[in-house]
């Protein structure tokens, strides 16, 4: 199959990439001034990524640039909330801010039956994307997890520590455990329409893993994110699922033991030594470069990288960073990795 | 020796203890209705902190209610950079404010000579609480760790990831490992002083070490904590240090197998399966119940209970929380918590 001499595909399938793949988590995005120019003839964040063209050029614009092996289609996580009837804006320098769900009855009159209509565009730029896309260029679909979708739905914004989505999950148990069932669903379905529409790889981004108690991990983290897993490989068996449990550092091999996860995302706080950790677990580790590192540039840089490539030598392993690119990093250090993880073997 | 039969001194020592040792982090606070009365009588906040009569009266409320094991003198760990000439205000429903330091004359110009003077409030109040504490009471003293110190002096705040502190450790290098050891210096003195005016036990908060990538935390938080350790052993060799690297998750054996490192304190993320790992390091357990759990109560609160307990069976164990006593917490609740664990043996 052509596909699979893909490196990423190679590394997904837990096999020795014919060269160390490399794509960065928002490596589309307000780093790139190309980006920023297209970004001007959005009237909101949102209408930027339910327009295909916009989402479609923004997608590609890193894949001009730099030559990752994959390309992650240009959305967020949040527009399942937004399908959900749960409406989200994104307030400038702010964040996102959604109308806060504080019980049963705000759950009860989410619409999920309304989402794949309303997702129509992501589905449609993943297809413009994926006939734009050299050949050698994966393309990765995505969705936020259902804890963190909760944890916005219910705060009503980010938070520091997600106290009150915590709260509610013990407080009200079966809103909540309703409430992840909604997401489950929602989110299975976007990854398969996502698939449908050119993606080989989907990633689920539990980005507030970290603020759950031990006890959350398994109900409400590692156990939504594996049954949407097993329902992606159900419609999709050559699909590649990835999951970023971000901050739940005690829980990876467990994650990594999952059958139906084929990688696990690893952010900056994780050492490189546990990258044979999650492959002898059971999946290929992604990661995981410091953000601050890549800003930093020079030989701070460079050893960062050798170390992480050190580590992922002689096995399955996807180059990324730990955490999303931030805007201030200069592009000539992204240039300054590639090459060098490119120069590698 | 007649303290060495206090139960947490036991734990703290590697021993199976009389009974599981008890206290939680912030228990002097404002979940108590006897607190938040007493801190309308001062100005502002560190201005409580540093009426010793004031503080010695909030250390000393939960131990009348609770008979907790441990008092732990009621402070902040800002009180540092406010002794170094960094003056800290606290923002009601904000939070702590400073002028943020951006480079090295701000860091030349702190004042380390001025602190045991200016800190000579706190250790008044530690003198005063141990007169005043039950023989069968430990007291601990604390204080922040340069990581998470050096953070907040360079944010000028609390923030979500410590980008910008991030970014000054790395770009920045000499300036940055300067601060860190006028830190180090001036926390081992400040722990000694109040290890001198009472206290048996040290806990050295480093709140923001998840923030860290990999390789940042033995440079900033593990070899700054373990120094700071020798140097309190050095002066109290009875005296016992526990470490709190809250969020470094991935470190906590290294963290246990320091030799002046007596205890480690666990976040609520953490499996009380990993109880043992810490044990089996060299450390004591310390922790590491759901503070959200403790505001539920009830039969969730009783079954997280019974978890951490049967975790910590059989060998050297303190209960705490995971993270400090929220204001919101009922007091019923505290007293179902310490019954709990007190008749558990």
């Amino acid at each position: 199959m052509k596909s699979m001499t893909k490196p990423i595909l190679q590394a997904l399938a837990g096999e020795v990439p014919s060269r160390t793949p490399i794509w960065l988590m928002r490596q589309a995005g307000r780093y790139l001034p190309e980006y920023r120019e297209l970004r001007t003839k959005a009237r909101d964040f949102l209408n930027f990524c339910y327009t295909p063209e916009m989402a479609t050029e923004a997608t590609l614009q890193p894949i001009r640039r730099f030559g990752f092996d994959a390309a992650i289609i240009f959305s967020d996580i949040l527009v399942i909330p937004d399908a959900l009837g749960q409406p989200v804006r994104f307030e400038p320098g702010i964040g996102p801010k959604l109308e806060a769900l504080t019980g049963r009855a705000g759950i009860d009159a989410l619409t999920p039956g309304r989402a794949a209509e309303f997702l129509a565009p992501v589905y449609e730029a993943l297809r413009q994307t994926r006939a734009a896309l050299p050949d050698e260029t994966a393309l990765i679909g995505f969705a936020g997890a259902p804890w963190t979708l909760a944890a916005y739905m219910i705060e009503g914004s980010g938070s520091r520590d997600y106290q009150t989505a915590r709260k509610f999950a013990l407080m009200q148990p079966e809103a909540f455990e309703t409430l992840i069932g909604i997401l489950e669903d929602a989110i299975a379905a976007h990854l398969i329409r996502q698939i449908d529409a050119g993606a080989e790889v989907v990633q689920l981004f539990d980005s507030w893993a970290g603020a759950l108690p031990a006890y959350g991990v398994s109900r409400w983290s590692l156990g939504p994110i594996g049954r949407i897993a097993d329902a992606v490989k159900a419609a999709h068996p050559q699909a590649r699922v990835i999951a970023f449990p971000r901050g739940a550092d005690s829980f990876l091999t467990q994650f990594a033991a999952h059958p139906s996860i084929d990688a696990v995302s690893l952010g900056q706080a994780i050492p490189p030594s546990r990258l044979a950790e999650v492959r002898q677990a059971g999946a290929t580790p992604q990661g995981n470069l410091d953000p601050v590192a890549l800003i930093a540039g020079g030989a701070i840089l460079d050893a960062e990288i050798d170390g992480i490539l050190a580590a992922g030598a002689g096995g399955a392993h996807v180059f990324n960073l730990g955490h999303g690119i931030t805007p201030e990093t200069p592009i000539a250090h992204v240039e300054q990795l590639v090459a060098r993880v490119r120069g590698a073997r």
